[in-house]
């Protein structure tokens, strides 16, 4: 882990946050390298969940809604952890989550009994810091699809089962454990709502649960590295017949990376009553109206960002690679020239590298060995690299390396891109 | 305007926000629809400022910042509106917007002086709301990459003149106007902080500006609808030699979508003062140390958007379309089977669909009449229809539509993938 952290800093693909200020609160921000990471899993996601699908539509809802939408849902009531404070220092700590018998902070060791601390973000629109002002940072997605749930009926023509797909922010204010990007008060979400009849329920549960699974197969997940936990009667919500976890072997223990939750049609109904809007589907075939059921499967994209760097780490002798699939690699191939001071592998080189800029993100490297260039590339994940030398000169073409087997073999300047475009659809 | 925002809603590109709860100060989500529009304008930006230059990286930087920040920026000391509250109801109002003498909600005519209030959101990390908890919405996304500079110079290698960029939401508590999606609380901003040698500023002013222009024309936007404002001296920042804004032409008015500023060293100086963190960049030639100077293009997505809306609404006799470029239209095609209940024409289109599927976002209609399917596409901005007759079943060929002339020509079914790529390469 100290690995991954160490080289996520230093070769840009995670910062802490605010860092030039000491941090805050174990946030992270996304580097050069990450932002492309992560964007390629975002982008990934969305063509396969949302548009590929005829069952699928989109939404980007606000990050502030309306208050009564977290009334309707539970959260302001229910959304808290229970917190003890340290009776001299007033250090707050998780009941569930004091190991030890004293403070961390001042070392005293009396605490006062657990009480409950909402975990919304809370804050005020407008001038007047007055109840009626006060909103809330959205702590998930998922209510953003509910709340618009009409609004896509009446404009997307769909169907039961369909489903309303969503990526974006949610924040919880939570005491966290940290554990680098696992767990942060702000992260990213990618998440459907699927809704359908209530007798299709189970069915519908086992489908997503194996598309959940094959996705992360896709990705080249192992399959060791990867769980699926039932979540026990007590732990689910009272409206929840089955929740499960697909669970990532994380150095610091098995962890919830996606879950699957069958919500009934708790929200929906919800809204329904506290909105006095008719959140009903009509059956187009019958005319009858009901509330959708909903089987609702999440993403944490941040969580998988984290996996995927643990699940692509890889260390081969002196050698240190990230064995990223192809297309989730930030940069797609690296262009050498061998030697910088002859020009006229550097022309070359440059005409290469050109071109493939046109369809790809490609590193340029001409600095020093080549030892420490092809180093320099793994490091980072660069699964392909064009090497440009006297033979390409002669012959019209370069070495390719690549990046998993350090293997090298020549390829022809003119097949270049459809070397990449064949490595890339894989 | 009012066609705008009522298309808008009825086909799902833009939803009131909370709509079932009453709204909620102006916010709005976007639908299936919207999203697609925005995510294209999103990654057509991000390819050719981020990804297609060697002069830039990206960054995606936490929403939540160490306070520390804002008081660098000045943010917390001077992110001000001035506001008057009427003396009878305590309604507040901007005082450089009230343009009646009496108070909009109770009608009383006495209001107090004009009074100072942040525009920062305010929240607090962790259960105790005390002083050093205090955290904002970040009201801009530009410190998020002043902060991160020394990180990104010390992992990508970059030399001067480079650029940082990143998309992501801002949140300004302000009164606002409104005027649809155009001013919101909450919004997406694209942007990117470009460091350079204080000598080089206005060259890069200069190009910079060519550059946000050169996209908007490329983005189809016309001449006469766009204008660029210098700002005057007492509009400036009084670090700011120059700054300009591009304006658009809406129905409310010309206002700014676009904004470009010469920064100086203010926000690096600020932050190096404020942290003391060394932000200095090394010349790699001569050794000297100094701060960059900051050339800052802002593009507003969530204002492009509106602006590409407008641009792009077409009234011609009873026919509405939108004349998105193929590449941000949400479909890039329809596929109709000329008659739904003939199953060899239904079977053969679903084959051309599920063909068009594998690349493209395709919208699939067999109800009603074929004018009226012509037309619901055209209201969205669906660039090419491809419709399925009995001809297709004898020579093999299909009718393809083009959505802004409304003329139709025939092309061969296997014809149809590269057609569709050769108009969206345009």
């Amino acid at each position: 882990m100290e690995k991954i952290v160490s080289l996520a800093k230093q070769r840009g693909f995670v910062y802490p946050g605010s860092e030039i200020y000491g941090g805050l609160a174990n946030s992270w921000d996304f580097g050069p390298l990450g932002v492309e990471l992560k964007n390629n899993l975002r982008d990934c996601w969305w063509r396969r969940f949302a548009q590929s699908r005829d069952d699928m539509v989109g939404l980007d809802a606000a990050v502030l809604m309306n208050s009564k939408t977290w009334e309707a849902s539970g959260h302001i009531q229910n959304f808290t952890d229970p917190l003890v404070e340290c009776k001299k220092c007033h250090t707050r700590y998780r009941a569930d989550q004091i190991n030890d018998e004293r403070c961390a902070n001042c070392g005293a060791q009396e605490f006062t009994a657990p009480r409950q601390f909402n975990l919304l973000f809370k804050t005020a629109i407008g001038p007047v810091e007055a109840k009626g002002a006060e909103v809330f940072l959205r702590p998930e997605i998922a209510q953003s699809m509910f709340v618009n749930f009409k609004n896509v009926l009446d404009t997307a023509r769909l169907r039961l089962p369909f489903g309303i797909a969503s990526v974006g922010k949610a924040f919880r204010n939570e005491i966290t454990p940290g554990n680098f990007i696992f767990r942060t008060l702000e992260f990213d979400l990618m998440e459907f709502e699927y809704f359908i009849e209530e007798k299709d329920w189970q069915k519908w549960f086992d489908y997503w649960l194996r598309e959940q699974q094959g996705w992360l197969a896709d990705l080249g997940f192992a399959k060791k590295n990867l769980r699926v936990r039932e979540h026990e009667a007590n732990e689910r919500s009272h409206y929840s017949k089955r929740t499960a976890d697909i669970e990532y072997n994380t150095p610091f223990g098995w962890k919830e990376m996606f879950g699957l939750a069958y919500r009934a049609d708790y929200d929906l109904k919800s809204h329904m009553e506290t909105s006095g809007q008719d959140m009903r589907y009509t059956d187009p075939e019958t005319g009858e109206k009901f509330i959708p059921h909903v089987i609702e499967p999440t993403f944490g994209l941040t969580r998988l960002l984290l996996a995927v760097l643990l699940e692509s780490y890889r260390e081969d002798g002196e050698r240190v690679y990230l064995s990223f699939l192809p297309k989730l690699a930030p940069y797609k191939a690296a262009v050498f020239p061998l030697l910088k001071n002859k020009p006229e592998l550097v022309k070359k080189a440059r005409a290469i590298y050109d071109d493939l800029r046109q369809s790809y993100l490609v590193a340029w490297d001409e600095r020093g060995n080549i030892g420490k260039r092809y180093y320099s590339q793994d490091q980072i994940g660069t699964p392909f690299t064009f090497t440009i030398d006297f033979e390409t000169l002669d012959n019209d073409t370069v070495t390719v390396r690549d990046r998993d087997t350090a293997k090298q073999e020549r390829v022809a300047v003119r097949e270049i891109n459809k070397y990449l475009e064949n490595k890339l659809s894989d």
